[in-house]
């Protein structure tokens, strides 16, 4: 794997655009990948990610019983990949078999890394207060990881019902936000 | 105004992606406008939403009190307006009145739409629990608007220290997924 150290001080700004991630588990059993979109920053350092599983989900049985993830960030490369993973269910297929993915050994948790993806964060749920009532996890980032050679990465923004927004352009404005 | 009733069965499309939204507040002292990022879904219908609100900024004042806010959301055209609510507090600015914004009646809460702003979504506190530990809210949106003109707005992601990502292209992929 060619990514490199991404500092955790900077990976909400990974997250707060928005971007479908596709989450992976693994350890109980064999590792899985669920792409999702409901997710939000809630601390930047350590980064606290909220995180939406339905119950309904393999993942969420798997995230459960193990209590660790990895959210991996595609570009639109993998939007095939992207929407695959979300139609069908890991009880039944091996997803990283099935779309030939690379499963890369995280270095905090048991769950792969998808190598494919451009950014990497492995997380371990803190939190599961909100699981029953809203299926609502809250993810600790241990580790970042970043392929140094996407500058602009093209992140997919899921609208529903098979569209995806890709990302355009950048602008800089005189902020002071964080 | 000119905007439209939008069914809530579709309120998830449009915080999906990961827009920035500008939250307004208002009924206890004058109407204010915070801008913000960090936001999911948390339920398709009725559509609910996660949204934090740092407990240093006014707005968290008002949301308290009155349990009541709009989810305004911006395209690019409002990008000075987006990043100027973001660089003072409400606390000694009227910002409707600083950023020449047009404060429009709700229908079912106290706090003002935006007419400026292409969705607005009324909301209402519906959950308190996380607020305490990470300044989440959890809202139900009970009423949504939408300008029927804007068929492809072009939204602001926040990536960070001055940088927004500017809504691209959209494609369709043939996805099961909600």
């Amino acid at each position: 794997m060619s990514k490199k150290n991404f500092p955790l001080s900077k990976v909400y700004g990974l997250l707060e655009p928005g971007p479908v991630v596709m989450l992976t588990t693994g350890g109980a059993g064999r590792a899985n990948i669920m792409t999702l979109s409901w997710h939000t920053m809630l601390e930047f350092e350590p980064p606290l990610v909220g995180c939406v599983i339905s119950d309904s989900n393999y993942s969420f049985e798997l995230l459960k019983a193990t209590r660790e993830c990895v959210l991996n960030i595609p570009t639109a490369e993998l939007s095939n990949e992207v929407v695959g993973c979300g139609n069908i269910s890991g009880r039944t297929v091996d997803k990283f078999h099935a779309f030939s993915l690379t499963a890369a050994a995280a270095s905090c948790v048991v769950a792969p890394l998808i190598d494919e993806c451009y950014a990497n964060l492995e997380c371990r749920v803190v939190d599961e207060t909100l699981v029953e009532k809203y299926n609502l996890f809250i993810l600790e980032v241990l580790k970042a990881w970043i392929d140094p050679l996407k500058k602009h990465p093209q992140t997919l923004h899921h609208l529903g019902e098979g569209a995806f927004m890709l990302a355009g352009e950048t602008i800089h404005l005189p902020s002071k936000m964080k």
